[in-house]
């Protein structure tokens, strides 16, 4: 197994990343012994550069937030779940909806029925004609937000499309402070709600998912709703479609979903308990100028920049509390 | 097939795009007319806002420039035919290896061997074994060049990354002016050599394609050789590989390359000839404008910006001379 090139440990699966970050501990401090035997004896001593599997082996619980089941989606496909966190703070009208779609089975037994490369996975009903029960067909667009009230860790660098960028309770957000108005940016994994020319007409009974570069120029034109944090590969590795943007031609090629559930109303024996990185913390703050700085041995030009879409967010199994 | 949502097309299938001109044109000319028709007899007439269609249905053959047989690679996998066109202006000794390879059929039997999820997917060969003959096993890095004589055709917008970015005959490229030095991007796509530590252990018997958001922290890091043309969503689509870094962990998992080969050295009747819109172009410079700012009646705030590696570049099938 030589040669494997791209040595880039990017801490995303669950697990993968304590590994890693023993492997480089390992290996980067020896290379700091020797560097710091060559400082002369004046110079202040520096400060060990953090990879980004340093900064994770270092996190304390504390850098840790459980993803809330009762704001959590599991989406049991024939290959395995995707796990969606719900952004109520961004889109509270269509994630209620989604929630009283879901309560009500109404994504069970609809279907992946769009996969276009380089852009969305989607799913629903093709024909839209499932009722709908109490909840809505459509729901005002929620396409930003008030940036008042809002957690917000910036960004130093330009962003190509917005006037600020960075991250709210774990989601890629822009922020324009003149007009005081937050959204949230269509990165990879990111969920929205399908529509159709009418702004006001999506609800969440069609929704997507991000599965190429982030396609911005969808930014503040849908409603996004969440984020996959687990499972997005069981939807970005499907068969694209072959009909006009992605969609399935023939009904069979459609991939069925077993079950949409909320994480709440699913036993817990049978949940997948998270959590993820805080993004209000100094370690995601050095996890950041880690992606920014690479630190490994492979790297040789550090980018000196990170894009915001650039920042994977760690997402951890989480220990569940023993004895009662 | 109602809510379909997300009504967008980006010409990239070959043909696709045709038929999508021809029905936003006439969905547009209808919007147009009604315009025209409030607009006061006092005010100048306002140029019909074009869509990425309008402007590829008005394009002429000069804007396409035919993708050089002798510059193309045919990765042939058991689900279809995977395009390469190589850079030799960027990376001129790694593109007569990756060639030279070709042409003794290194890489014909060995193996898609790493697929990792909003990353890359790599080919090679696992056990860096198999004999490169008359090739070389490494080649001096080319992670930039001079920007002398570069063909550059720069967007205005800012970049997170480097000072300048835009397009050099198709490829996605950072320039920076005062150091005169030029690279190409890590887009969607985008074919590197991968490496070991080392910065000259690369050579092209190990490559990959990106297959997720731009990894731009590797730019100037790998050298860059070539883009996929047609055909990225066969690697895009194959299952993500469970071992460290996306690496198939069983060796039946591997998706065996069925032959890899220059086009020029294919018969005729076997090649898939393409054409690609030129990127030093009036009609690129207006699809661009075009992607900052979408008139398709289903976008409500334009972007007004554009980051280069959501320029999806056009590729058609081309019309092959007739007669003799």
């Amino acid at each position: 197994m030589k040669k494997l090139s791209l040595r880039i440990v990017i801490a995303r699966s669950i697990g993968q990343w304590a590994v890693a970050a023993i492997a480089a501990a390992a290996c980067m401090s020896a290379v700091h012994v020797a560097a710091a035997a060559e400082t002369p004896a004046t110079a202040q001593p520096t400060k060990k550069p953090l990879t980004t599997a340093d900064v994770l082996a270092a996190s304390t619980p504390a850098d840790w937030r459980q993803i809330d089941p009762q704001n959590t989606i599991y989406m049991d496909l024939p290959s395995g779940r995707v796990i969606i966190e719900l952004a109520p703070q961004f889109a509270p009208h269509y994630v209620a909806n989604v929630e009283a779609l879901a309560r009500q089975g109404y994504f069970n037994g609809l279907w992946v029925e769009r996969v276009q490369d380089n852009y969305v996975a989607q799913w629903g009903d093709p024909d839209a004609k499932k009722p709908v029960g109490n909840a809505q067909r459509s729901v005002a667009a929620e396409f930003e937000r008030t940036s008042r009230g809002l957690s917000f860790m910036p960004l130093a660098e330009p962003d190509t499309y917005a006037p600020e960028v960075g991250f709210s309770d774990g989601f890629p957000t822009a922020l324009d402070p003149k007009l005081g108005r937050a959204w949230l940016i269509h990165c990879y994994g990111m969920v929205g709600a399908g529509r159709d020319n009418d702004v006001d007409s999506g609800g969440g009974t069609e929704l997507y998912a991000v599965i190429g570069h982030a396609p911005r120029h969808l930014d503040r034109n849908v409603t996004l709703l969440g984020k996959v944090v687990q499972g997005i590969e069981l939807l970005s590795s499907l068969p694209r479609g072959t009909g006009a943007m992605g969609f399935y031609e023939k009904p069979e090629q459609r991939v069925t979903i077993k079950s949409f559930k909320l994480a709440s109303e699913v036993p817990e024996a049978q949940r997948t308990p998270l959590e993820e990185l805080r993004t209000d913390t100094q370690t995601f703050t050095d996890y950041i100028d880690a992606r920014r700085n690479r630190h490994e041995e492979w790297f040789k030009v550090p980018a000196g920049h990170v894009d915001v879409c650039n920042v994977p967010i760690p997402v951890r199994a989480r220990a569940l509390a023993t004895g009662h």
